[in-house]
Order: C-alpha cells, then sequence, then structure tokens
C-alpha cells in the first residue's frame, strides 16, 4: 500500500515510518521538506496535496501542535493555533482527503491521553483530544463504506524527556509500540475506533 | 443566590428558569433581550458583562450553535461557526468569569449526546461536545478550590419536533427532567462532571 505519514519525522512518526516500510510504500509528508509538502491549516495546500497524490491509500497523521499554558493564560491567540492546527488541521485532512482518494482509504490520527485525564496546562490538549476523539466516530460513521477512520491516543513517549514531570504517574511506552496501534488502526478492519495507549503505573 | 443563565429564553434554558426561579434570583442573558446582554463570540463583551455582574455566583449556559450538514458540505465558515459559538463561546465564559467572579463560584456547560452517539450531519456537533466534555473536566482540575465547573449532556427534548427523525431511537426527556441536573450540577458538591440526561429506548 501507499501510505503518507504527515509528521513523519517526530519521535511517534518516525516510529511509524520505520515500521510501516518493511511493508509498504511510505511517504513522509510535512510543512518542510519530507517527500511531500502540506501545511495542515491551509485548506488549499491540503487540496493540491491530493491532487498530486490520489493514488495513497492510508493517510497517517503523527502532526499537530497545541499550547501548553495554565488556563488563564491562554490567549484567543493561543486557542486558535490549537484549534486550526492539531483539531481542524486533522479534520481537513480526512474530509478533503474523503473527496480525493480511493474508496477504502484510511485515515489514522493522533490525539492523547490528555482527553482522559488532565494535567496544569493541558487544558487546549484536553478540549483538541477530546473533539478529535468524537470527530473521528462521528465521521467514520459519515464515511462508512468510502473511507475508514481511527484515532490513536498515545501517552508520554519513553525516552521523550519534554513534559515528564507534567506525566508523572503515567508508564512511558515505546515509540515502537504506540507505533504498533497505527499498524493496527489501518489494517485491521477498524473504524471510528480510539486504540489508547497509555497505562498509569500504578493499575 | 444569584444566578445568570445564558440562553435562559430557549426549550431547556426557560425550564432551568422556571426551576431555579422559586429559590433563587434569576437573570436571563442573552445576545439580545433578556437581562443582560453578551455576545459569547466577543470576549470584550464577557468581560464587560462579568465587570457588570461581579456577584454573580453561578452561571448556567444553555446557549450555543453548531450548524448541521452532512460532513462533506461542512465548509471552514460552518466549522468555524460552531467552534466560536458553542465551543469557544462556553469556554470564554469559564476562563474570563473565573477572573472575575468570588471563589465558589459555579458554572454549569451545556454539550449533548452527539459526543456518544452520532448522527448523519452532526459531525461539528460531535466534535464540540467531545471538546467541551475533555476542557471541563480539565478546567475543574485548574480551577479547583476557585470554581466549579460541570457540564450537561441532553439528548432530545420532549416535544421539541426539530430533528426528531434525526434521533429515532432515543428516549425524549422533558425539559423539566432535564433542567433538575442543572440544578444538581450547581447544588452538589461536584466538578469536573458531565451529566448525562439522555436515554436510548432499547436499554
Amino acid at each position: 500500500m501507499k501510505v503518507l505519514v504527515i509528521g513523519g519525522r517526530g519521535v511517534i512518526g518516525s516510529a511509524v515510518v520505520a515500521l510501516l516500510s518493511a511493508q509498504h510504500q511510505v511517504l513522509v509528508g510535512g510543512r518542510n521538506g519530507g517527500d511531500v509538502q502540506v501545511d495542515m491549516t491551509d485548506p488549499a495546500s491540503i487540496e493540491a496535496m491530493y491532487q498530486a497524490h490520489p493514488d495513497l491509500d492510508v493517510v497517517v497523521v503523527t502532526a499537530g501542535h497545541v499550547p501548553f499554558k495554565p488556563l488563564q493564560q491562554l490567549s484567543e491567540a493561543d486557542w486558535q493555533g490549537g484549534l486550526d492546527h492539531k483539531l481542524m488541521g486533522q479534520v481537513r485532512l480526512v474530509q478533503i482527503g474523503a473527496r480525493h482518494l480511493k474508496p477504502g482509504a484510511v485515515f489514522v490520527l493522533t490525539s492523547g491521553l490528555l482527553e482522559r485525564e488532565h494535567i496544569s496546562g493541558g487544558s487546549c490538549a484536553s478540549l483538541v483530544n477530546g473533539a478529535l476523539s468524537a470527530f473521528v466516530r462521528s465521521a467514520a460513521q459519515e464515511l462508512w463504506g468510502q473511507a475508514r477512520v481511527n484515532l490513536v491516543s498515545p501517552g508520554p513517549v519513553a525516552g521523550d524527556e519534554r513534559g515528564a514531570e507534567a506525566f508523572a504517574g503515567f508508564m512511558p511506552i515505546s515509540s515502537e509500540q504506540i507505533a504498533q496501534n497505527y499498524l493496527r488502526a489501518l489494517s485491521q478492519p477498524l473504524t471510528g475506533k480510539v486504540l489508547e495507549v497509555f497505562a498509569e503505573v500504578t493499575r
């Protein structure tokens, strides 16, 4: 299959690329560099990308920025940035992609454990992740028979020191193990499914 | 207590106003008319409203528009409209309100069953409701000791014919019964709680 991984240079994305490259043709997408250039915040850029690559079978998105700040420090611009990139960026990739790709195309998006568990400074991330989860379930129903849409919700990644203190109490999981869930999401007959890949140490 | 009900002229809001008026001083808020004018899409309007009414104990929001259209007919403007009104409108009322009101203030927001169950044309509503659910849980943690934040998630309202066919299979619930959940959300020692008020007939 021909697979595009948007964000394929990141911690999780590069593990997904490494895993899928064994069996599939994998293209790396991003705003700059990589095999395919696309700006998730720009519908015209997404349209052009799909027009240039109408033969994609799978689109994996492991890109998406949200601001981390205490609630009372989040400005209107901070909220809009998170909504426009990680949330609407992924929504656009599904909505526009479903118009361009062949029936049976698969989308695998990325949210995160902050939908379920909450940390100081994480309210925009929580909001965006909760939105993605409900969107994926809803879009999967509307696109039934046309495209599959699944979501991977990872927790902290082993070896990634960013935010380690904020995620105290959660078991870091290797990027290789997280990548297995993207493989599952695209290869199993699932749609509208949220694959949660995190564990509290105390469970 | 002094309670502001934004959207207090609507189907659910008017039932909330009727219920709470028996024991509390209730003000009705909205973009036009009512006791208090406020535009949820405008941070400056919300600031001005709280500056004029710093003695509110409870803010209930039963207002919030989202577009209902098949996924592929939702334009960028449709998405932005839903995000800006029902989602960010309620987020702003909490974030700005928590700066202005006395410690112990209570916010009760409104989402809807489409977070959990999905209908054709409801993907923006699902996304917004999922976002609100995760936001309320997260904001409740960040505002602990300062303000309580809860959410009521109603299904179809008995007697409200709008969308009745789309909600086939769900038991309509009276607006009076739904209003009881707003009373519970503000009067019980709850925060970060999502009160789901819907039932599938077959359960």
